[in-house]
């Protein structure tokens, strides 16, 4: 239980973790920055928000437990500017799908004015958003946190309970491991979806006549926020690169079993894929 | 609505058409031929089933609409046994999910015993098997019909008029344009959501202790069967490869602009795939 917990940036995933916060009663006050006077508009009266403001000195004060909820490629940026504002060390963490470059950028800048530890709930949507904030977002889900040899080990144990209390599934990794994790199991993933999605754009434009419900679930993280998706490619674009090289292997592979009529390679690769999905 | 409908093998499909025949009215009988005796044995006592048998002969006598339920590449094979016992050329009609080769294969093997009509209700799931049926599989589902020049104008009215009144909205195509369609919108993405699976199983054997919503969507068909998927693919080779080549030409260039930090090209496309996505 934190006297204050401040988030910044209450879209989906901040206001989510707002009313998490306060559904299970693991801070006496929420303060929450937002960048638009709409926003700010828009948590008055919430029992989730005790203070909303567009100040970051005011919604920072007094934090013992700071989280940045932003876009991946805001994060160092606001990291930096809250640096100066803090007082008693608080704990700083981020929501950010991305881990290595904003672990450095952060740490390098908070440097002693706060305890960074960086944390990456894996609970987005393709939805966006402040109005499709849900309390129950982060339950069962997996959140990682990823310290280094820089890290407090006190906050890492808070952050690691913090999320824990949320209802999230703890994974502890390295930042760069993180990355590399993600990759595969997230980024390639969605950039697959995307560009099936984009293809059919072309060739099949009148889809939507004629898709069953697999089109739909194959494709359904490509409705996601484009210029989220391009931050946080261009973020982790190495280890994006090397998965997506390593898939386009994987698929060339395929592809020659079906020219060749290999079917016995075909057969193989379909049971392997069935045989990791029905592990999920 | 028809004195008898028969419906050869109760797997999903199977069962579950003949139990919206049953729940809808649309046949006074509902005959049911299996090829295994425990099949027949699971189908006693149901409402929805008049008589269960592992006889052709006795399931098709008296029929008026016939469907071939069970997976592609026995569909002709049972086309061509029951061609000689039919009597007063019913209908004949079919749930593959390809439909070139079937159709040239059944209307010479019918010949002028019947008169087949092509359908493709695009209503199959990753589970399988008569458990799962569900007199609902087919509402608000795309149903391909597949008429050519031979097809009988009366059954192409009668075939539509039926997968209609089953819930769902019929979309009629030539059934070589047909399997180029689903080429794109069914056997493409199985087939990625397959080789992703596949993929990940090999780098990321332990993916299921970190993985998020968007990977189990977008896998979720790669647990269809693989026989199922491996005749399939079969069948409509020539479609698929055509459709594959062309997919990863589109991905190559999504990875050349990730390797360029092309970030315009990369914006663009993430926009592509979810202008297409958000239509679906």
């Amino acid at each position: 239980m934190f006297e204050q917990i401040t988030i910044i940036a209450p879209g989906l995933l901040g206001a989510s973790l707002a009313m998490a916060v306060h559904q299970r009663s693991l801070a006496k006050r929420i303060a929450i920055q937002a960048r638009r006077q709409e926003a700010v508009d828009a948590l008055a009266n919430k029992a989730w928000c005790q203070l909303a403001t567009t100040d970051l000195a005011a919604a920072t004060q007094d934090a013992e437990f700071v989280v940045i909820c932003s876009p991946v490629d805001s994060i160092p940026k606001l990291a930096a500017q809250i640096a100066p504002l803090l007082t008693g060390k608080p704990i700083v963490t981020d929501v950010g799908s991305v881990k290595g470059e904003i672990t450095r950028s952060c740490q390098a800048s908070l440097a002693s004015a706060a305890r960074f530890v960086g944390s990456h709930p894996m609970a987005g949507s393709e939805k966006t958003g402040m109005q499709h904030a849900d309390p129950d977002l982060f339950q069962d889900r997996t959140c990682f946190v990823t310290p280094n040899a820089e890290t407090d080990p006190d906050a890492l144990a808070k952050t690691t309970a913090f999320w824990r209390a949320i209802g999230s599934a703890v994974v502890s990794e390295a930042p760069d491991t993180h990355d590399e994790i993600v990759a595969h199991v997230s980024h390639l993933p969605h950039l697959l979806a995307s560009a099936l999605a984009s293809f059919l754009a072309e060739r099949r434009p009148d889809a939507a006549t004629h898709c069953g419900k697999g089109l739909k679930d194959t494709t359904r993280i490509a409705a996601g926020d484009p210029a989220l998706w391009r931050a946080i490619v261009s973020q982790n674009r190495h280890e994006i690169r090397r998965a997506l090289d390593a898939f386009q292997d994987h698929l060339q592979t395929l592809s020659a079993a079906l020219a060749n009529e290999d079917d016995f390679i075909l057969l193989q690769k379909l049971a392997d894929g069935k045989a990791f999905r029905d592990k999920l």
